[in-house]
């Protein structure tokens, strides 16, 4: 950390210009800085005569959110970097490539995707991306699968979970979507109107029960590397391409986390409907088109685990098909759960979302915040029964009918 | 690596020599190697004049088992020595005191306790040791309790965890109990008169389903620091005091397993009695001891664990008593399947235990194995209903009624 400093524009520039068999020698580059500044530098480094681009991202030594700051390690950029070369060599086509990465400086130089965009803004746009499903759902089932004890060696497996240590970024995590959300805490962020909703929840003894299992498996089950912050702001996406970025909560977790976060933010932009479709026929349709994105998801993901556990599984006593039927059961009880945790901080905890926030009619507003927390509250009390992801569709299509 | 030599008794002596404020200086000190050689050197340093007497257990790089002889980390004397340390933190008088541990020898310098004997053998013996329970249950709730996301900090916890990554000494584990004694493979160790249970037990595919489920546990729930091989030859015991030692396996995974293990090897010689008990009133009375011991160290454990719970509980999301009786009663299930997991490898897997092994006529060691595989088999297959200790004593009472 001694040699670790942030980076100006200049020096973004002539770090960029080392980078072996990128830009022409000599040429003229341009940087740009578009990170938000809130926990990373974002330089976007470009070759104008050619057009060739890449992206610098250095951590901050803090994070900032909602004005707050607190220190936070810069071994996230690190965590960062390796897990996106771990999922590229999974499925190289849905994350950016990792060109390098500077220890000293945090600094990760990856694949400029600026012909893409944050897919939260996409879908609060109205677009639609037919192959989300198959893309995410690939995603999911070839990182999840061969980082775990099903689809890699369980020694090396043992070891990679050392390296994916990560005690400050899963704090966030366990502090804002498995705590704070469901008792009066400082860090939550209440709008008056549904302050009723919120104290419900918090002397709501068997929701809580359902939230404490929750939290102890984000803790304790150890299953594969996860993500660990996959919404719809962590993907960029245009019509035939998906790209999977910032893994820097990446830990061993529970693989319904990650599936979770995925289903928590389509719903999320379900419940926001209410605020952003032109009328109740296209609202209708919208939602519909995310409904089926949800099953896609799931029936495509439950598909290609399957079959890469049948093709690739390394364990003779995982090899049953009772065992194989009797883990993707408990996993769908994972997904609900985690789905329904990631809908309730998104309304009222820490950081909300743009999907619901940003509508300006307060009214509307407020009706996609308990629709949200309709769907979110249902999934966490339900999580241990269901059993298909057609109860997940019907518990969404429930909340708005 | 590179220092790392195999001492002389010689060299054993200079090193003590060296331990501060132990021996007196310039003392004639004597040194017998102890070890049985397979894993370990174990000196035992004694100066006759004033009586004064220390351990030093040197790892080897490899481990000889049943004649096989394969390469092991000297890391693991590094585990020892950090798990040793910090249970004598936790409960101070239940393990022997470190003096020293020295990296580049993978040596520990330990309390000697030779005025205590091998659990196993005063079992075997037809000891009682009305303080055990006690004992050993507060050794499990206060270890288990203060390295778990209930006692200690969660992020502390995490980084502990990294510590103790343990490939290849949970490999083991991982293979002798829960895989190889489920297929014919070439490990296990099986009397020609009970091949027919084995072969059985091979082609049981609901009971397999239930080892899969408690392998996966293994493999995946980071619950706590594990001891993680607590069998009655880790055991130190004399009427007035009772020792853990040689926690080498030491990983964090669940904490029904070191319970289990406890349980089990219980069960083992209350299966044993079929040859060692002189008569069948000595035998049952043997027996009623051995039971009775069963339910106090769980409803001991139980009891102190809550306690700790009340009084230490670190995480507020954990604090309700709904969550806490969910928690024990879950825990109580994965005992229960430990427990029968430990017990049929002991049978006919690579190592057994000299409880069984050890009694000479052929029909009574056929016997007491076949009593260990019902009671062990049972507790596996009923693992996940199982609701009170209760009928895991009824089940051992059964398999001899």
């Amino acid at each position: 950390m001694s040699n670790y400093r942030p980076l100006s524009e200049a020096e973004a520039i002539e770090y960029a210009r080392q980078i072996p068999e990128l830009f022409s020698p000599g040429a003229e580059l341009v940087s740009r800085e578009i990170g938000d500044g809130n926990l990373n530098l974002v330089f976007h480094i470009s070759e104008p005569s050619t057009g060739k681009s890449i992206i610098l991202k250095q951590a901050l030594p803090y994070a900032k959110v909602v004005g707050e700051s607190w220190p936070l390690t810069l071994d996230r950029a690190r965590i960062e970097s390796e897990a996106l070369q771990i999922e590229e060599s999974l499925c190289p086509d849905l994350v950016p490539h990792v060109y390098a990465y500077e220890k000293d400086l945090a600094l990760t130089v990856m694949e400029d995707l600026s012909d893409h965009v944050i897919m939260r803004r996409g879908l609060i746009e109205g677009n639609r991306y037919p192959l989300f499903a198959e893309h995410i759902s690939r995603f999911l089932a070839n990182t999840l699968f061969f980082t775990s004890d099903l689809g890699m060696n369980q020694q090396a497996k043992k070891l990679q979970q050392g390296r994916f240590i990560n005690p400050e970024l899963c704090k966030i995590t366990e502090d804002l979507i498995f705590s704070d959300p469901y008792r009066d805490a400082d860090t939550n962020n209440i709008e008056a109107h549904i302050r009723d909703a919120a104290e419900q929840i918090w002397t709501d003894n068997e929701l809580q029960l359902e939230v404490s299992l929750l939290r102890e498996k984000f803790l304790t089950k150890s299953q594969a590397l996860l993500h660990g912050d996959l919404h719809t702001g962590s993907i960029f996406i245009k019509p035939d391409s998906t790209k999977v970025i910032d893994p820097e909560f990446a830990y061993y977790g529970p693989m319904g986390f990650d599936i979770g976060a995925v289903l928590a933010n389509l719903l999320l932009n379900f419940a926001a409907q209410e605020g952003w479709s032109k009328d109740a026929s296209s609202r209708a349709d919208y939602r519909q088109y995310l409904l089926q994105t949800v099953r896609d998801v799931w029936t495509g993901f439950e598909r290609s685990f399957r079959q890469l556990w049948t093709e690739s599984g390394v364990d003779v006593m995982f090899s049953s098909e009772a065992y194989q039927n009797h883990f993707m059961s408990e996993l769908l009880k994972d997904v609900f759960g985690y789905t329904g945790a990631k809908m309730v901080r998104r309304v009222y905890g820490l950081a909300h979302v743009a999907d619901i926030d940003k509508i300006e009619d307060t009214a509307a507003r407020e009706r996609a915040q308990r629709i949200a927390l309709a769907i979110g509250t249902t999934l966490i009390r339900q999580h241990r029964k269901a059993a298909t992801i057609e109860e997940m569709i019907d518990i969404a299509a429930k909340s708005v009918s």
